[in-house]
């Protein structure tokens, strides 16, 4: 693929998630200052949380995106709205509240990130990421790059599994035995491994080079529409533990991201 | 253990550890916007680096503990201090002057820190981690408490393997095949996973309460002399794999912390 030398972004939704993520990052800002006192309830199991931050965000941005697109659907994790959609054809918008719930509870840093993209025809035309601690936002269009914060952005260079640092996103209890079988010959091979436990901070990572690949063998469509084209629009490739292609509404939950210079190789070290 | 209800710090290498991490860690932060440009060096292999703000470091602290404590020994990761002593009488002082230089290289956080700890007749007597980029400094004195940013902490009260969060560090390639075989049922078990592969950051998360529990099978005592003495004043319980005590000086490299709750259960785990 190549890549644009300078990012060209022209799309009403572009605009429109950047100008939102701003928004609610700056609700974010300040409640998490308060984070240990805020309401918190288990949703799967004890290690599986929502907070009332997360709802407040999702039904901020549902009624904005009602207001500003009036005819699109609206997919988000929380209260009801995780419904995928059998429909490509339709104008979609994809949304993670919070992504790295736990983190936003504790961590010594703040890796969590707001994710918001808009499908339509199945394709992800634009998203964006913002991590709201450190106002950091990145912006892809498809075939436009990907900016973070207003800057272009390419994946890194380096060549292999033996000198990739690789984020493995271990999940929750319920997809720990799958994690461990399917990555332990990859887990002994690479260079260097790093967990974060949030979708947006492993994808957003391999697309500005500061990690090279990124594996999860559960994730929901709102953890990874919009990384995904943050990714791709930066050089990287993602795609299904098989190779496939990514169908955002499709019924497969694995992923995997790469600087797209040994995909294949890591592909091949997989347990399937 | 009986935790204090205030700190007290009276020795006065704990003041000059206070002093002398804020001073490294105004040269860090100064050297971390230029730090893909500073001079990096591969050690035993690609993945393990060391850079020229590493040994800047360490020899500042070096110059000034040799002038402060003319008869005291030093021992630090970098440049050919990386003798253990067998005699566990002396005074000594044992720094690591960036564990987690790889995330200083590149990461999404900065993920690293400046670790010094004074050793007399092999008890940790005091330490500090400063994490210089956040500014953030713990300081622990043997039997007086531990501080973080002037706040006494300690650490968390989850009660089980099942609801804890795990750090595993899992370290280079060499150590890697050791890490899966120990880990892979407590991996199986525990609530949730993060690894930022730095020594001082997976421990200081213990004591502050962020993570409940670490792993390492191959660490050396730059990498937590100063680390095990924060977590044990915040009130959290470090050994060997096999249960036993830590001796800074002795022949084992293997690490576990918790926070005291679930310390056995946790070790009944490991495949050894």
């Amino acid at each position: 693929m190549t890549l644009p030398v300078q990012a060209s972004h022209t799309l009403k939704e572009t605009a429109f998630i950047k100008g939102l993520l701003r928004e609610l990052a700056d609700y974010v800002r300040a409640r998490y200052g308060e984070r240990h006192t805020v309401d918190i309830s288990a949703k799967r199991d004890a290690n599986d949380l929502v907070t009332e931050v997360d709802v407040a965000v999702q039904q901020q941005a549902q009624q904005r995106i009602a207001e500003a697109f009036p005819h699109d659907r609206f997919i988000g994790e929380e209260e009801g709205c995780d419904v995928i959609p059998s429909e490509v054809g339709l104008r979609a918008w994809v949304m993670d509240p919070i992504d790295g719930t736990q983190n936003f509870v504790r961590s010594m840093y703040p890796a969590f990130g707001i994710s918001l993209a808009f499908v339509e025809g199945g394709i992800i035309r634009a998203s964006g990421v913002m991590m709201p601690i450190d106002n950091d936002l990145f912006l892809a269009e498809h075939g436009g790059g990907t900016l973070r914060n207003g800057q272009l952005i390419r994946v890194s260079d380096v060549p292999s599994v033996e000198l990739a640092r690789l984020e493995v996103d271990f999940g929750g209890r319920h997809v720990r035995a799958r994690t461990l079988e399917v990555s332990s010959e990859l887990m002994r091979q690479v260079g260097q491994i790093r967990c974060h436990c949030a979708a947006v901070i492993g994808l957003c990572s391999v697309a500005c080079a500061d990690t090279d690949a990124y594996i999860h063998v559960g994730l929901k469509p709102w953890d990874y529409a919009a990384s995904v084209l943050i990714v791709e629009e930066a050089g990287g490739v993602v795609s299904r533990m098989d190779g496939s292609q990514i169908r955002v509404f499709g019924d497969r939950h694995d992923v995997i991201a790469t600087n797209g210079r040994f995909h294949a190789e890591l592909l091949g070290t997989l347990t399937l």
